[in-house]
């Protein structure tokens, strides 16, 4: 793994969390994506070689608003980016992790990505991502 | 803010969880330090310039062991790396953010570090660190 690609915050408002990680960061998102597959629209911040990702549910049923429900507004996931996403899986699912997407999938900030059951980690959500070429 | 410093990780058994995070990883603990003043232990991995910190409470009423038994294992805080730790949480105090620490404090891996109060920030306990030069 190359580095901490993002880390996705799930939050109830986006325009009040916008003014917050702002003030935060003494920056302001580059971009914003609406990614339809997820009923999700995020927000990135860039913070050196990393970013931090808002991301606010935009129904009821999609997965971040199932969290906050459940967990409360804070921290989603950590994704890492790798090389070659497929081979990365191959690896985690041989070294018993189990995974929920075994194969990649098109997600936000054209990237390939695929997640991991925080359930073999330490109730950390991890995403793999693999930027599209 | 020049980069996600490390991300902190509350675990509950540290030799269970190493076993975890290097198959995840692929990689091992670089470093391991005693944080008398906070009675953890934490584990360092490097990803990349990113950091991952595992940290394990070492008596009942550290601040991680807290943390597991109101929220469970999983990701504690956030740590990002400033150039003037001083003059970034003067900032803060002036933008209305809360700090746990107004003045920064001795912290693991060689930083000056302190926190923000996780209520101004979505629930996301923001650490701030800067290297001792």
């Amino acid at each position: 793994m190359n580095k901490i690609e993002h880390i996705g915050i799930a939050v109830a408002d986006a325009k009040k969390s916008i003014a917050i990680f702002n003030g935060l960061f003494n920056s302001q998102p580059y971009k914003q994506e609406l990614v339809e597959s997820e009923q999700v629209e995020t927000y990135f911040y860039q913070i050196g070689p990393n970013k931090i990702e808002l991301l606010q549910g935009l129904t009821e049923d999609s997965a971040i608003a199932k969290f906050i429900t459940k967990k409360g507004e804070g921290i989603h996931h950590i994704a890492f980016a790798v090389d070659d996403i497929v081979a990365e899986l191959a690896r985690l699912k041989a070294e018993g992790f189990q995974l929920i997407h075994e194969t990649p999938k098109k997600g936000a900030d054209n990237k390939l990505i695929a997640f991991v059951h925080p359930k073999d980690t330490n109730g950390v959500l991890i995403e793999l991502c693999q930027e599209i070429g």
